[in-house]
């Protein structure tokens, strides 16, 4: 079994060699913490350069983190981080130092925070959105259980974009008064002017005499007056500093605001957070980061360097492929079609990049929405877009696709709008872990009733499927296609619209029916030649379809043969597998199907090619599974 | 088959008869709008004393749906009513009043809106939420096509605690110009000086002078100095009326504010909408309604007047039932079990009266959480305290849960995080249909690692299952049960903790084993009888846990019979029977399993029983796909 990174350990810096737990980070002196932050940052550079992962994030919350440890006390302390793809300086600084070189590799570091890697990991992430909500959860526990710990939600400007998120900020005010939201800003750039307002506001909001005496007057007016009057004086004050828009807008969710305030300005980040400390009602901090801060290819091009695999130190620059992606062939054809179909528009939620939608934002802009991290509005939008006859190209990861599932059932399929939903990341998803697999999907879809749902065995059928899509304005269509590459086929001149519901039968056979299911169609050839090298015949079927299933296929196959094999990039229950055992069952034809997919279980964090080997997910395996069935017979 | 409702068809007032479609509403003289409005509540008051339904929020809406049909032109005008619960004047006004008198009832009017039953219901719905970010895609949808069609989104104050509520809004005002907001404020009372203040505000606003003004000063400002600028301008303005709450909040997201108005005022409304029509950009109108208006019971009792069943019209007094729901069980138990646990919590997603956690409330307010509509919220909320060692119990309708999709699976199960889900309305939920059914959730959640799901048999079984999810901390817990009643069974006084994943043999037999889930037990039981009294050896089986199924006596009974035959108030695709299957095949295991649930398609409203026969789910049915596989045999 392959183990942590196959490149040589990295040696870290005098500082940062020291921190064994947050508690070090407390015995630096002020300018150390400074030294501090050059060799995280230093460190992030170097490791992340072999292993790949969310440098820009990480290098924008150097400061913030030390601050955080500086002056908290995990795990007593909770601090939430939303996403947790920023989490890298945290797990530096409480005892991970030494494995960060480990980072996002099969047993190494998961590349996000987890509950079971460390204690002071209070909650895990992967999707956004989700911290105000959890952290609410703990500082209601902590009330209740008569604790005084801080929590502390830290969330970047796009996660306020964000149902959840803003779900949570309606329900603070009333559920506690112990609670501290950092507003991690890294996409306004802070000019001159709003600079030095934010510094004026800054001084007087965090000047304790003058915290008092708000306090104070606070409790007179709540006495005399009730709410109504509070409100009033409330707005007196607010007149004096309402210039920028997040302010107005978190007070009036009874969240005191501070700031904006510079994120890496660390002496300041650690006088804020120890005023901050003291103070009895919920507030919000919106400090100003720049991701990337500290390497300048990573400045350069924020995009690029939010999330990526191995790259050069000197200059950034990273080995380009030269066969397209699943996405940037969905993002092309999609855009393509759309030129010769002014009803078809394209919808993300806050993934341009991910999604390779970027070509169409850039060649069809008014047809082009993004509407941020908002998978549920994102759906329902394309729902009343559908309803007035438009078509819709929903892309949306398989993993975050579970966010809009009620749209899918309640608006989408129910009204049999078409919209088509377009999953990247269907299946593994490999270095990123549990968070970001998309295992889920066929299960989650298939009970849903006049839902279509299909995955592509190579390239070239993924186009014909998206044209398939985009003729069938019947209900809606589901599309599931992996990271990276399938087979790398060339992709024809002209499309095929294929018939819905219709599997392909690649080769006959009598003895073995293999059925290999979109990425997985590979792994079945190469299962035919091994069985076929041992003397059987062995017909093989690409599925096309997970929903309709090609009953009348199966049927036939699962006749002539003697036992079924198929292949899914899918955990098994409830799988592609599970519907044709199910589909035979009911035709009451027994023919053994035996099944190679992922386990009943979360599957960790590694290359695909570790994790497949680990679970079984070989053509080696289903020869095995599927011998058995003969072994008695031969 | 039952057709419609079973008593008398109710005879129209005299303007009611006339109002054929939308453009008679037009063709009426302003004082005819009156007594129309008093026909609408008359007809609605009588018609819902028999079959029920939401009597409350349409009583509350007549005068706005009235305003809405004068000024505004469906179906090329786009009305977007969110839960669409509040449509039934909107359905007496397009040509459906003369069928009112059906609504709810099989194959008569649904008691939402429904895009296949009329033309002028431009978006049908159920789930809370929807309809900003519906409407916003309809609204592109026009702006793309080129159209100057009206898009109007009508939505109540408690669809603004909702997270794709505040998705919408936060992308309205990047995304048109031409869009209107209602927002129906139902529970705000309007006290004098608020009356007063938004008296003055609203002739304010109203006035066209002023909007020419505020419209050219944006421009100049514009022009001259940028958004900042704008921005401080616009301050400036809001100093003069920021008094409301809502007023700023909505104009923080780029949408123009009018009102609050009084939304039985129909002159007023009739003017407001005229001025609005005339605006280029994204307004909302704050209207105030009284739930019940008109009808004194419903005001006095605005909570059970929401959604009631049948009641008697002199004083609104319905049937008191003597057998206990499954909600009421669910609500005196959990209270029950908290008393003697302080860690158990209960959080509910503002049902505090469907979910009868409202017996907690009122017992236990310290550890009560309505969060609102926010199940996404609710759901993070509850890994936040399971995360701190509380036990949640999450009580959220099983279609509602769908909300929650992506927490249980990214923040529940993948940490092991201990929340309960209760699931009430899980299987048929019967007049409200489609919308409300709860027949996906064994489907939706069986494939999630971890997550321990059950149903029971009867209401003792049910207190037994709460303690036992009370007991469980190793990682979610899941439990379905159905609206009303299951079979009134008494509750023993000292419950039993039952043993994980453990089924129940009620009776052994050697022929046929029937496998009764939950509410359907009870059928496996009429079904037992009928095969006993044909001379068959019968097996009974409670299942009990749908996850972990029961392996060792589901093999041993497969083994044993000739034919299982599950029965499920759920779809049978992923669904019990399927996992039944699934499990034998994989064991290699092959005894025929037939299975009784519902089919594959969206399931119409209408009475269980009327339902159940329909689609097959009946002993009888049971027995002869059953009794199939004996006939060659015997």
């Amino acid at each position: 079994m392959t183990t942590s990174a196959s490149f040589e350990p990295y040696a870290l810096g005098p500082i940062l060699s020291f921190i064994k737990s947050p508690d070090d980070v407390k015995h630096l002196a002020d300018d150390e913490l400074i030294d501090l932050a050059a060799e995280i940052r230093e460190t992030l550079i170097k490791c992340l350069s072999k292993t790949g992962g969310h440098l820009g994030p990480n290098l924008g919350v150097v400061e913030l983190t030390i601050a955080l440890h500086r002056v908290f006390n995990t795990p007593q302390d909770k601090f939430v981080f939303d996403v947790a793809h920023q989490g890298y300086v945290h797990k530096m600084l409480t005892g991970r130092a030494d494995r960060i070189d480990t980072i996002r590799t099969y047993k190494g570091l998961n590349g996000f925070l987890l509950r079971s890697e460390s204690e002071h990991d209070s909650y895990g992430a992967g999707h956004a959105g989700t911290a105000l909500s959890a952290a609410l959860g703990m500082a209601a526990a902590r009330d209740l259980a008569g604790g005084n710990n801080h929590v502390v939600a830290v969330a970047g400007d796009a996660a306020f974009t964000c149902g959840p998120t803003l779900e949570a900020l309606n329900n603070i005010a009333e559920t506690t008064r112990k609670f501290i939201v950092i507003l991690n800003d890294n996409e306004w750039s802070i000019d001159k002017n709003v600079g030095a307002v934010a510094r004026y506001f800054n001084a007087l909001q965090t000047h304790s005499t003058y915290s008092a005496v708000r306090s104070k007057a606070a409790e007179f007016v709540e006495k005399v007056a009730g709410r109504t009057m509070r409100s009033f004086a409330h707005k007196v004050e607010e007149g004096a500093k309402n210039l920028i828009f997040p302010n107005v807008l978190f007070e009036k969710f009874g969240l005191r605001y501070f700031g904006p305030i510079d994120g890496h300005d660390l002496p300041l980040l650690v006088k804020t957070f120890e005023h901050l400390k003291t103070l009895n009602e919920p507030v919000v901090l919106h400090i100003i980061t720049e991701k990337g801060r500290g390497y300048q290819p990573a400045l350069d091009n924020p995009g690029k360097f939010h999330g990526l695999g191995a790259y050069k130190i000197e200059d950034g620059s990273t080995d380009v492929a030269t066969t397209p992606t699943c996405s940037e062939i969905f993002g092309r054809t999609v855009t393509d079609m759309a030129k010769n179909d002014p009803k078809i528009v394209a919808i993300t939620a806050a993934m341009p990049g991910g999604t390779k939608l970027d070509i169409f934002k850039e060649e069809l802009p008014d047809r082009y929405f993004d509407v941020g991290i908002a998978e549920e509005h994102a759906a329902l939008f394309a729902c009343g877009m559908a309803a007035e006859h438009f078509r819709p190209f929903l892309a949306i990861y398989s993993t975050f696709m579970q966010r809009a599932y009620d749209m899918i059932i309640h608006d989408m399929a129910l009204q049999g709008l078409p919209v088509r939903l377009c999953m990247d990341r269907g299946g593994l998803s490999g270095d990123d872990g549990p968070t970001h697999h998309g295992l889920f999907d066929i299960g989650y879809l298939r009970h849903i009733p006049g839902l279509i749902h299909m995955q592509p065995k190579d390239e070239n059928e993924f186009v014909n499927m998206l044209h398939t899509m985009a003729a069938y304005d019947d209900g809606p269509s589901a599309i599931r296609y992996p990271r990276g590459t399938i087979k790398g086929t060339k992709i024809d001149e002209t499309p095929t619209i294929l018939e819905i519901g219709k599997a392909e039968v690649v080769a006959d056979g009598t003895d073995i029916a293999l059925i290999g299911l979109g990425t997985m169609f590979e792994m079945a050839e190469t299962t035919k030649k091994a069985l076929e090298e041992k003397g059987y015949s062995v017909a093989l079927i690409n599925p096309r379809f997970i929903k309709p299933l090609d009953a009348r296929v199966i049927q036939e196959y699962a006749t002539k043969c003697k036992v079924i094999c198929t292949f899914e990039d899918h955990v098994l229950m409830n799988g592609f597998g599970a519907s044709v055992i199910d589909l035979l069952h009911t035709q009451g034809i027994y023919t053994p199907v035996e099944r190679i997919g992922w386990p009943d279980e979360f599957v960790e964090h590694g290359k695909p090619e570790v994790l497949r080997e680990l679970h079984g997910l070989t053509a080696q395996n289903a020869v095995t599974k599927v011998l058995k069935h003969f072994s008695s017979a031969q």
